[in-house]
């Protein structure tokens, strides 16, 4: 699949601290949108820290599709949507990338509320297709 | 289809001048997800004001079942995830919503950069299941 590289507007809203809505396929066939923290690797891949057994999880072993959007929460006028597909899922580093997310959205060095009965995992998005929009309301904010 | 009635904290979400995260499914399978403006109406119909030809309405066209998710601006910690079916959709009226939810969300009594080639639709989603979930993180925003 060809890699994808992010625009330095896509850059800026996966920067700063705003919420993803990521949408996984539930095994009937509905979407399935919850808000996410995000984050990339050097290679522009997405990576969402989630729990092994959550439904986002789960849904994505069925079925690796997925979309997001994210706006900035500064301008929810300036958006992205991406649509991709989890390429790889990981539990190695999911702890330290959760408290890297901590230190971004939270401003923590640790997740405060962690389940010790949790098992992080790493799911990776290579995105195939990113629309930004930025649509001028922002002065009637 | 049993209809679902709104809790008192979804509704204050949906009240609240909150962008909801709607995913539609795209002809080739993939989730879709773009920022929306969210309002219901008296039976707790999710209510989508869209215009003709876009992939909102083209795809839900083809596919009726929906995804979407919202969050609180103030405490993005605050969501609710609510997966349904488009039952209706009607271009009657949709001039005169698009203006309520400018509103709602502009504080303007009209949408200011219109166009008039486009025709608006509304899109009615009845639920079929909602999550509410507050974490309390609210202390680290």
């Amino acid at each position: 699949m060809q890699k994808i590289v992010f625009s330095h507007e896509v850059l800026n809203l996966l920067n700063g601290r705003n919420f993803a809505s990521l949408a996984t396929i539930m095994p009937n066939g509905y979407p399935q949108v919850t808000p996410i923290w995000i984050d990339y690797d050097e290679n522009h891949d997405l990576l969402v820290n989630t729990a092994l057994g959550r439904s986002k999880e789960r849904n994505t072993i069925i079925n690796d599709k997925v979309g997001l959007s994210i706006f900035s929460m500064a301008n929810p006028y300036e958006t992205a949507s991406i649509i991709g597909n989890v390429i790889d899922k990981t539990t190695e580093g999911a702890d330290h990338h959760f408290n890297k997310l901590s230190k971004k959205y939270l401003n923590l060095d640790e997740y405060p509320i962690g389940k010790p009965e949790e098992r992080r995992v790493i799911l990776k998005i290579r995105s195939k297709k990113v629309i930004y929009v930025s649509i001028p309301l922002s002065t009637y904010l």
